[in-house]
């Protein structure tokens, strides 16, 4: 359903159908869509309508559906729903996903439903909730398929077949010793493509490797990149399994990593969207306005400190923005390459001293190419010749510093185990503004004094 | 090799083993390593080391090997092969991994490559080639397992056994009629855990879609991530099968689409990384700061245009970045949203609509909430009444421009079928910048006026 007309006519007739309560047709319909269109489709609709489709579906779907839903829907359906309801529902999912939805939930309507659950999904869940949600044991589920080590290919793929009633997205057996310890994984393909009567262990795949469980979320998805897995087994610091992660919960992470990335370097919240309700973005926002507000006081207090030569050369104030601008600018591309590169694990401890230095070095010939510019175009149209080379210096002057602090910034977060990302646009322009004017009104109180 | 302790003590015995020409050590020590994990080691080293160590790689690993390697490395390596070796070494590859690196060299020098190669691979590299890079007949490859409509699972089941010497990562059965046109699909799990005599036709997976050929890359990554597949057939208008994508690329696409809108937004081009020579990131960046400059002259004018103001009411230079400043945070904020929502299919001709006058919404809040704030704070400090009416209502404007523009850049970009973030901070700043000099010295102006 990508075709967005195709979408529309869709929802139109839901719609419609909805009006009319049409019900068959509605069952109708939703049997031959897959759960996350069904989910597009509800996110779309009004909360009673919302709720009104949502009860419509049998609980397999329903459970397929809810975790596709945006979180508003997620939140509008859930609240409707009698915690029997939701413990059925939950019942269906993959253990995953089960854990994430309750963890989303009140405490106590949380404990009873884990009550309402079958006992021993129930200490499943228990066993998983324990995990930090941003890591390996977090993304991990219970459902998997393990054989012995002294197992057959023969025996390795009946345990497929047995599990399959109950378990989904099986590309791999895990092989275990009598302990649970992880002796190796072995994809689908090699089990059909290997003699019956082998040992399993013998068609191990040595270049699946495992991840420990505390291990966070988006070094697992580093891996999965690396070394282009599918599956992932999950193990504790004995190397006994505890799970396994598959590569569609991979692929939402690298989703919500990226937003937090951008989202953070803006001066954003995590949850906040484009539909959020205005009066919640206007609460997650303004924090970070009022940070932004209290580091631009800076500059006001630098520009105050030069009222007098303003006052003597006002020519100055036109300027100002084009110094810290510029700085601004160079700091954030900067900025932008360093978060990148660490969230990619392209720079590390042992080469950021050569990032540093080669961005330096970037930052003066930028500086020198674009202030020597500047200088030049303000001379000529002021007819000042010291406007243009206090303007030339400030500006090689505040791209070299912007540049140098976008470098600083994310290594300096990361350093002390922060978020690179954290808010750095705002420290970064606080930085380049105030140095900016600094600079520029500094150097003109010079120039102004040795000259006259 | 996770561990950065770890790594550098294997890179430093590495450059040891080199400098002493152990060799046999060498080679022992790379035939218990990842592919990707020697690539990032040969990434790390000198260019001779280089192509060194990469001399000592047999074919088959050299060509797991030059697909994770930094273009940087790989350019390097490669331009010391002769092309009858960089034959050999693409002879071993999947097709969608060879055509990419086809397409990455000099077009003579992939012609006669293409000679090289077997005449039946040839073929189906070039038909790859003809595919744009970024869409889905640039990420398919042509291996994959097919099976006619009429088969049973044991027929299935034996084709993937036959195929398995030449194809790996094979998840899925494709079931196709006599002409190539695709029937369905069915996972690898499903094969096993069905009866051998039944028709594989029975255990198509109809949740599983397929995606025409020029589909866009980003909008198949959306298809991974909404239908959680690990395998996706590639088809014509026709509905002929002509290839498959597999979930390893699509984690490399989204990682490569997260960077483009990150550096879209800060003003930078792809391929530039903090680690890229400092003269190739000035040519790159350059541009950017330029065109920086060239709306910041904007800023210039608008001050201009206000010097006698400021000539009487020095004061107002203290506050002129404040107002351009927050109006250019809550600008980036929106955008940011915007471009985020847009990427991930969150925001559609349906609601976009409904976004911009939420965001509205928001601008109108925090813009009071910002702007009464610091039209009190500058009444009091220096005591002029006019001069906090002023900057409050300059702020107020400000913020209401920088949200509405914030949403206009990227629709509009959108709109007008280009890339959403493309340089938006740059134009985003811009007009903030200047509209906010307008607002706060023309308010300023006026009041004067009336007052005198």
């Amino acid at each position: 359903m990508t075709d967005s007309g195709e979408f529309v006519g869709k929802l139109n007739q839901l719609r419609e159908w909805i009006r009319e309560n049409r019900e068959f047709d509605i069952i109708d319909s939703f049997s031959t869509l897959h759960a996350a269109d069904i989910a597009e489709l509800i996110d779309h609709l009004a909360e009673q309508e919302k709720i009104r489709l949502f009860s419509l579906l049998e609980v397999e779907k329903a459970s397929d559906v809810i975790l596709e839903l945006s979180d508003q829907s997620k939140e509008e359906i859930l609240s409707d729903l009698s915690n029997r309801q939701i413990a059925e529902i939950i019942d269906e999912m993959d253990s995953d996903d089960a854990a994430d939805l309750i963890a989303e939930l009140p405490e106590d309507q949380a404990r009873a439903i884990l009550e309402k659950i079958e006992p021993e999904e129930s200490e499943d869940l228990k066993e998983l909730l324990k995990y930090e949600e941003d890591t390996a044991g977090g993304l991990m589920q219970s459902e998997m398929v393990t054989v012995p080590s002294d197992a057959t290919i023969r025996q390795a793929l009946q345990a497929v077949v047995d599990a399959s009633e109950e378990i989904g997205n099986v590309y791999n057996v895990f092989v275990v010793e009598a302990d649970r310890k992880l002796i190796g994984v072995v994809p689908l393909q090699k089990l059909v493509a290997s003699r019956r009567n082998d040992p399993v262990a013998d068609a191990i795949d040595r270049s699946i490797p495992s991840v420990l469980v505390d291990v966070d979320q988006e070094e697992v998805a580093r891996m999965f990149e690396k070394y282009d897995l599918v599956s992932l087994p999950v193990v504790d610091a004995g190397n006994h399994l505890l799970g396994r992660i598959t590569v569609d919960d991979i692929v939402d992470v690298m989703e919500e990593e990226t937003s937090e990335d951008l989202y953070r370097i803006a001066g954003l919240q995590e949850d906040d969207s484009i539909l959020s309700p205005p009066m919640e973005s206007v609460k997650k926002r303004l924090p970070w306005l009022f940070l932004n507000l209290f580091t631009a006081f800076a500059s006001v207090i630098v520009i105050g400190a030069f009222e007098d030569t303003l006052q003597v050369m006002v020519v100055l104030a036109l300027f100002m923005p084009v110094v810290a601008g510029l700085g601004g600018n160079a700091g954030s591309q900067t900025l932008t390459l360093v978060v990148r590169g660490l969230a990619i694990g392209e720079v590390n401890s042992t080469n950021s001293w050569k990032a540093v230095l080669r961005q330096l070095l970037v930052g003066i010939v930028n500086g020198v190419a674009v202030g020597g510019l500047v200088g030049l175009i303000a001379w000529y149209w002021k007819g000042l010749p010291i406007l243009g080379l206090v303007l030339c210096l400030a500006m090689i002057l505040n791209i070299f510093v912007g540049t140098l602090i976008g470098t600083l910034i994310p290594l300096g977060l990361k350093w002390f185990k922060a978020d690179p990302a954290l808010g750095s646009q705002i420290f970064i322009t606080a930085f380049t503004d105030s140095f900016g004017f600094l600079s520029f009104l500094g150097l003109a109180t010079l120039f102004l004094k040795l000259l006259t």
